[in-house]
């Protein structure tokens, strides 16, 4: 009982990080616009919770090859046994793997169905700059439908919440994977999947890595039997590739362009269409072309995605890379039922991403406080008359504080100001005999002395 | 490649739930009141990552004996081997251990500090009705001051948070452990620590066992050497705690009546004069007393409190259970920084067992969508028609939903009908030629055709 303790470090885990109130302040601002543009776009909120069962999560693919995090339940501090109960379980990687398990769940939903869910996800990937190992995503799917309206309906929801943040730089760079299956018919590399996945995994960086650069990871051999990053393609399957990403133009244009090409192809042919007629919604709707292109170089890694693929780059800060991605997925509750093929288009807000954007952008004032008057405890003996005042600011819907300590006012002015906090109220033995206040500008410094009211209405009229 | 796919079980980890649109619009709506209360009261959002370093959760305490979630990253499906990373890690089973974790890290930010974070916990305790082991907490705590003016605010804010979301029939119970502390030395259970836990964890049973079933459990002795959950008092001492947690009446009689049995222990007396302080400020602001009292039985089993400690039960169902508890704390970041004897108060809202008594009482209309307007796919050539109409609506801030496949306009109308969507917009040739839209109301299945603008404007009119 009597034993040493050992002082803990108080530290977080690698690739994870907390937001301090100045930086959660602008989030749930930010937050808020995002909702309401989903909800202004008919999708309402869901959640599910972080663990699930391992296998809703991996479909017991033997090549799910993502880093998890694995929970087990253990009593007790480090050197507890692990008790065998519930090693079936992980940390969600994303939000539609779960959503899919939803759908499979809840079939009395009916189709379309169109939820937003803002929440935490777990990698276990090596942690690095700029790369989180806990982040939040908030997405929108709209599930139950083959309709291009739906794609169209999600990339003008991405539009739209990027412009309502403030961001005017930005480009929404569409594909559609019919398009590039397409080109891995004309290319020769359309199996084996690792093949396919390998040159896609490859496309995704152009950006980070040179078209020079490029032509030679598609070229290389692999380094052993077990290597399936390496596609080997030759050099006329190679410039194929290259020819087709760039091409470039309006978005009928690259469709003109890109038909000449893969136009043959059943599979192409459906993207190429599927594409014009995205185009044409988003024309008519007056969606501005400098915020939303086609890039056929688009690919979007993730095995799942079907048809269109969408993902958002800021013009000025092309490093962060996408902070906006998505696309349609058709099959995703296959795993659960059977065949039933259930499609489904969406798009996911990277936050923290899109945080370290706004955050060097400077689209927000940061505050440290949402406060507007502080009200000091000037005189211990009027300490009641302090907190009826506090109570009837924030009745009135002023967002105030009492100072709670005895201590100089200089100190309570200096925590008001640290906190950036506009106003503080100085009541003395005077000011209370006569129900006036005096209230501090603290950007001003000037001082006042005024009936109540009048400061209410004052501070209110700000608002 | 060719294997056989096993198909997978769409279902939740035990003791975990989805919460459907339904009741998240609920949800959110209360999170949006809490929320505003936090703020108006002057505390700022913070978030912390919902994986902690397992030894900053458990402090390396021996007796430490709580169920955690550890977590462990690893590669692949089920059958993957562990990596030997990250193997310290866990999941937070409260947001308070975190924030002394965050304050610890973080002394740059002054004293006092006001946060509220909403936000998932996790314990791996056995799933029963009503007990989930993923479930959302809702705190605000004020970090920094010892003064009883920081513990009335906390009382105040549960109070205008139950009033705000609806509730009338509720009771703050309030104590304090130092009077709990007293009480310990007069009737001789205040040593060993274990046999102090044992009672007070006994005492929070009241409610769920009767009086006679306490006494008993007080006075059973240990079923054998490690059974530390018996604290086999005599007599004497047991009369001495029933007498003790019977004493009713007023907030000062109460105290009155508790200072003559403990007013000679200067813990106890302590604690009498933190409460009569806290009385004081609650009866000058006006908080009613039928909502708020002191019940000297109420206890908090969690090792940390050290002062007034407060639990919210709902008078109408009082099986629920406590859904908004807290207290005192002072030192809980003595385990990062040796004798920072950092005093802290808050109070957590228990979101899920709140829920399910929002649920029961009906206290929120249940709600399918926020969408006020679906436009019909009644003739697909006027598809861009139809776009740039949900377009327009959403442009002046109406929520509303094109429908996306050319299906009966019967079907259409059973989509709105099913989600409770209050409008349908119906579009055909004849109003397309002469700028009108053909409303459906949902409710009165009353149709008029009317210039679009009319529409619009009714429908803002009802918002």
């Amino acid at each position: 009982m009597a034993k040493e303790r050992v002082f803990i470090n108080a530290e977080l885990p690698s690739g994870m990080r907390d937001y301090l109130p100045s930086e959660m302040i602008t989030k749930q601002k930010v937050f808020d616009i995002i909702r309401e543009v989903y909800e202004n776009y008919g999708f309402v909120p869901l959640e599910t919770p972080g663990v699930e069962k391992l296998e809703v999560l991996t479909g017991n693919d033997p090549n799910f090859n993502m880093n998890l995090f694995r929970t087990f339940v253990v009593r007790g501090p480090k050197n507890a046994e692990l008790e065998e109960v519930d090693t079936d379980l992980a940390l969600r990687f994303d939000l539609t793997v779960p959503l899919a398990r939803f759908m499979a769940m809840h079939p009395e939903l009916g189709k379309p169905f169109k939820r937003y869910q803002l929440a935490k996800v777990w990698r276990g990937e090596k942690a690095q700059a700029g790369r989180y190992r806990e982040f939040s995503q908030f997405d929108a799917d709209i599930i139950g439908t083959r309709s291009m309206l739906a794609d169209t309906e999600i990339i003008t929801v991405m539009y739209n919440v990027m412009r309502k943040i403030g961001f005017t730089n930005f480009v929404i760079k569409t594909n559609n994977r019919k398009i590039l299956n397409g080109l891995a018919v004309c290319a020769n590399f359309f199996e084996p999947q690792t093949k396919q996945e390998a040159v896609f995994r490859i496309l995704d960086k152009l950006g980070k890595i040179t078209e020079q650069e490029m032509v030679e990871e598609l070229s290389k051999p692999p380094a052993n039997q077990f290597d399936e990053s390496k596609p080997e393609l030759n050099k006329d399957d190679i410039d194929k590739i290259i020819n087709f990403i760039n091409i470039n133009g309006s978005g009928s244009s690259i469709l003109t362009k890109a038909e000449k090409i893969i136009g043959q192809i059943p599979i192409g042919q459906q993207g190429i269409s599927e594409m014009r007629e995205i185009v044409e919604n988003l024309t008519s709707i007056g969606i501005p072309e400098e915020n939303w292109l086609i890039d056929l170089s688009v690919a979007r890694g993730l095995g799942y995605y079907t048809g269109p693929v969408f993902e958002t780059t800021l013009t000025d800060m092309p490093k962060i890379g996408s902070v906006y991605s998505g696309g349609r997925f058709d099959g995703l509750t296959n795993r659960f039922i059977p065949n039933s093929n259930i499609p489904g288009v969406g798009a996911s807000v990277g936050v923290d991403r899109l945080f370290d954007a706004i955050d060097e952008m400077g689209l927000f004032v940061k505050q440290n406080t949402l406060t507007k008057v502080l009200v000091a405890l000037f005189d211990d003996n009027l300490k009641i008359t302090y907190l009826q005042l506090v109570n009837e600011l924030r009745q009135r819907g002023i967002n105030a504080e009492i100072y709670f300590d005895k201590e100089p006012l200089k100190a309570q002015l200096a925590y008001a100001a640290k906190k950036e906090i506009p106003y503080v109220i100085i009541i003395g033995s005077q000011e209370a005999e006569n129900n006036t206040v005096t209230i501090r500008n603290m950007k001003t410094r000037e001082q006042k002395t005024l009936d109540k009211n009048l400061v209410f209405d004052s501070i209110l009229s700000e608002q």
